[in-house]
């Protein structure tokens, strides 16, 4: 664990805290202990601070909502990065996708939603929600403007959609192939492991026959996209990742040249973490109970 | 191409013809030229002869009616091998499933026709295609007497069926994960490729976080279970497999000690068998332009 003068080190030398939510900021529809403070002190400090999720169901202005819903109201749009909006950034800042081409999506409303805002015109996702049973076509045509099948965690999951995708991808000049994620689950309730935007991936990576592009965790475009925002370079961003899972915040965090905090407040155990060891991708730099240490910490500086 | 004297010394030194179907023996609606003289031939000379085809949407009662119908009436359920019909003949004989276990089945009617007739009771398939959108419990029940998850190509394929796979998989005590095939794609009409049973497959294997067994092509339980039919030892089998797909039927013969009969008649060009390295895996001992060549060669036999 992490001691005080460590955590206090940290601090000072660090420009940007990159926050995973779930497990580190809030557990379901409430704020974990420390979370404000420590959030107020690193912005009095003159801290950056940016929260991504992979979660691609819903858009950065319900991120906010939530945010403010759980007494954080300086949380602005700015402040989130989604993997959802991570893949309409990659369309036009990455991709440069022309706006006069279509996306279709495999994915929830705030995956559409963004795509959306970003200037898309946007087929699929909840428009194709009722298409699950079809006849055959001798031909099944898919609009020819479409250039980028999107996709991300998507309930409402059907055959139509992964079809239209893959004939999208297979048959249009030049159509790119992006995953918003590939994590294999999600936590739907409290206790279980349910499917998650990865399996979908998996699903169309077979149908295409290539890998698709990622933008939002692990892919190294959202590091670039988080610091091309805040102004920092790459090698001297002193950025540190904050994250409550060894297989994707940290390794995350370690493969994009960030310091990495391991807090125990979300779903990794001390077993878990007698796993790894130095020199891997999943092992953290630092580790604390919660964000508490640096509310604590900070209220020291 | 093969010549005839070679297709005459192939004929008479093989016990078993192992045919593919689509492309082989019909396309479409229409019998192949030669098709039904060649198989008559090959009886008269006291050959051995086996259908087996990886679509797992229908039961071998189905395939019978369809040779049937293009005037093979002599063939009967047992000269038929779906990856169906190979899922639950794996179940049965390779992991001896208690007939107390229940199967869920990510799949359609014929697949869960195949596992009712082997015995089994049947959960999920087209039951569950009404179960698309759910509310989140806070805990997803499943049933625990699922020994079994069974996935094949399916139009219906939702959710719910993906997580009901998932939690047997996950929570139930040695659940087996069985797919009838991994074929990425199929053809659901002429001319486009449409994601096939690979796409459910990778979808599960990601969500439940292994791979699966695998009952038909290219596995090589299918061949242990037809040679163990037939009376035959893998080493002497003196089997051929006719198949129009290098990338399934070759390999798939290949791969396990039998001699590969290419035929033209399918979805393989000229230019798919010149990429092709003598060698590896989808290099065909022969090649034909279809089963007219058997049937010529058997008429002056």
């Amino acid at each position: 664990m992490m001691n005080v003068a460590q955590c206090r080190a940290l601090i000072e030398s660090t420009k940007l805290f990159v926050f995973d939510c779930d497990g580190v900021i809030w557990r379901g529809a409430t704020l974990i202990d420390g979370v404000a403070d420590a959030l107020d002190g690193l912005r009095r400090h003159g801290k950056r601070v940016a929260f991504i999720t992979n979660n691609s169901t819903k858009t950065r202005a319900n991120f906010v909502k939530k945010f403010h819903g759980l007494g954080l109201t300086w949380v602005e749009r700015d402040d989130v990065w989604s993997s959802a909006s991570a893949a309409a950034a990659y369309l036009t800042q990455r991709a440069k996708l022309d706006k006069s081409r279509k996306v279709y999506v495999v994915g929830q409303s705030g995956l559409c939603e963004e795509l959306c805002e970003a200037g898309y015109t946007v087929l699929g996702g909840p428009d194709d929600e009722g298409s699950s049973v079809f006849p055959v076509p001798e031909r099944f045509e898919v609009d020819p403007a479409v250039g980028a099948v999107v996709v991300g965690f998507d309930r409402a999951i059907n055959y139509y959609k992964l079809a239209y995708a893959t004939m999208c991808a297979r048959e249009n000049k030049d159509c790119l192939f992006l995953a918003t994620n590939r994590d294999a689950i999600t936590h739907l309730n409290d206790e279980q492991e349910f499917p998650g935007g990865g399996t979908m991936v998996a699903a169309l990576e077979t149908a295409i026959g290539r890998a698709p592009e990622v933008a939002g965790k692990p892919s190294p475009f959202l590091v670039d996209a988080l610091y091309a925002f805040h102004g920092l370079d790459r090698d001297s961003a002193h950025a540190v990742m904050v994250g409550d899972r060894l297989d994707t915040d940290i390794i995350f965090g370690n493969t994009n040249n960030m310091a990495t905090l391991l807090v125990m407040s979300g779903v990794t155990r001390q077993s878990h973490v007698d796993a790894t060891q130095p020199g891997e991708d999943d092992y953290p730099t630092y580790i604390a109970p919660s964000l508490k240490l640096l509310a604590d910490t900070l209220a020291e500086m």
